[in-house]
């Protein structure tokens, strides 16, 4: 295993207070127990967002708070989830009487932990579950479809309409509504390899793709020869449609996302081939996000999103975010 | 080699065409020859800047087009410098009639070819060159010192100071002081594979580091066992503030640049280590950057860039950017 660490008990905590150091401005690091909340933290007169999840998925989901999108996020152990206490602490410290919205990613760890949370939590709450994954049902980690990089258009077009003032039921019905308009599917060209674990997750051959790949290296669809980018790109934006069904002059969000070991020349080359197979059927690109928001630590590899975007939620998407990664309008 | 591809000889052109079709706001993409320019294209009533060199070091240079910063970038094939007709048509279409500064990195082959520009192209400039990496003096491309990731400081600093109106010959002078406040070191775990070539582009052990290495996996100081992140930083911190010499109480910019292979959560790792060794030296860590910014293709490893920060250089770089890859204050 070759990474920078010293020790390997130590990677998660050197790394938060890394990101804190480096984005003073915007986010503060909380220890005992570990989240991370915007550096003003009190969600004063809006609804206060919380996701969080295992970490090795960097940026997401540190990497979203900030003004425009989380209020705070709980980091769990590489591929591991975060605690209930993790959660009820953010919770205490960030809301600011309008209410918590918990985003959570389908996995049995996440979901119970934060159920568990949740009942703990003596304020106003309310959760919604991320699945947008379209590979596969039921997985290594998760009963039903995992979620993976449609989080992060979640966590972007509900944090617009939180600071904008929508109330709970609102903002988690839009959560709701975001999720069921997107699908994503991934592939990987190499495993990851877990701090902890020392050796890559899974093996693959110097000729083979796993199509439809989890997040954490679980299986996907089926173990396939590596083919060109026009190929994968057909195979992972057909299933993404065929789950969504958009219709023919539909506007969409087209998200390319990196696992974290491919060149971002290979992601734009990903996203030109998928864009034009969306534009044969007839569907506009209206708006991209292109590069590593939601990674699964050094693994080869893409995935691509695609979002139904109403005008509601174009609007949300192009409102100002100031977050570590990714900022724009203010 | 396992890549995003579809033919070798098409990767610039789809890659570039997918980051001009995602950036359509920010950017346009001119083929034969091929540059980027600024959406709005030419640079009215303030210096053109125009950087370039070879691609496979995303998001260098074209992902820092846009306001803040360049007016243009030409690429050339992987690890290949551009043409000089690519720069001789960057200039022309980017001149607003108060002259052009190219930005060089100190590669041989960027060198002869933006000097033939300069000598074709008859309108007013200048030229910078780049060689912000201590680690060695000549190396496979280059007599003197390369340049490395050093130059997205210069690029956003003096892209700054052309916004706010400063001429020709004091953007180059800003150029020239920001450089030689500015160095540079990196690390490699692995090599990068080039596309072209489809192997690795120099062999190293599971246990082994190059220490030094260049950002096409030329060789650096020395190979040697794999150290502890913190070894590793206080190596290359030392290197680089041993060429600095800044003075105790100093204030200082500190970038850790990942090469492409390496996860987000160990670049914050090696932040949070580079950042105390400075702070036991008595500097103090005012301005900070972390990710993917000058990278060689799908190599694990990091560099890290300090910069003596002045007043004037502080201002400059706090000011608006909004370009593809870095973007804050607009």
């Amino acid at each position: 295993m070759k990474k920078f660490v010293n020790q390997i008990d130590d990677i998660l905590t050197e790394s938060l207070r890394g990101f804190a150091a480096a984005h003073g401005d915007i986010v503060r690091l909380h220890e005992s127990p570990t989240f991370v909340t915007r550096a003003g933290a009190t969600a004063k007169g809006k609804v206060a967002l919380i996701s969080g999840g295992g970490t090795g998925h960097e940026p997401l989901h540190a990497g979203f708070v900030g003004a425009g999108m989380l209020n705070a996020a709980c980091p769990g152990q590489v591929f591991t989830s975060p605690t209930p206490d993790q959660m009820l602490a953010a919770a205490e410290a960030v809301d600011g009487g309008s209410g918590v919205l918990f985003i959570v990613k389908n996995y049995s760890g996440d979901v119970m932990n934060f159920e568990m949370a949740a009942e703990m939590y003596g304020g106003k709450h309310a959760s919604i579950l991320i699945n947008d994954d379209v590979a596969v049902e039921d997985s290594s980690f998760t009963t039903g479809r995992r979620g993976v990089a449609g989080t992060v258009i979640v966590e972007k077009i509900v944090g617009a309409a939180a600071e904008g003032g929508a109330n709970l039921a609102a903002c988690a019905a839009l959560g709701e509504r975001v999720n069921k308009a997107t699908g994503s599917m991934g592939v990987a060209l190499t495993s990851c390899t877990v701090p902890a674990a020392g050796n890559p997750t899974f093996d693959i051959s110097d000729d083979e793709m796993e199509m439809g790949v989890g997040i954490h290296g679980e299986p996907g669809r089926r173990r396939v020869k590596l083919a060109s980018a026009d190929a994968i790109a057909e195979e992972i934006v057909g299933a993404v449609l065929g789950d969504l069904t958009p219709t023919r002059g539909e506007t969409m969000l087209l998200h390319v996302n990196g696992f974290g070991g491919t060149p971002q020349m290979e992601l734009y080359l990903m996203y030109h081939a998928a864009e034009k197979l969306c534009q044969d059927k007839g569907l506009k690109i209206a708006r991209s996000l292109v590069g590593n928001y939601t990674t699964s630590l050094d693994m080869a590899g893409c995935s691509i999103t695609l979002t139904r975007l109403d005008d509601e939620m174009m609007r949300l998407w192009d409102a100002p975010a100031h977050t570590a990664a990714l900022r724009w309008g203010c």
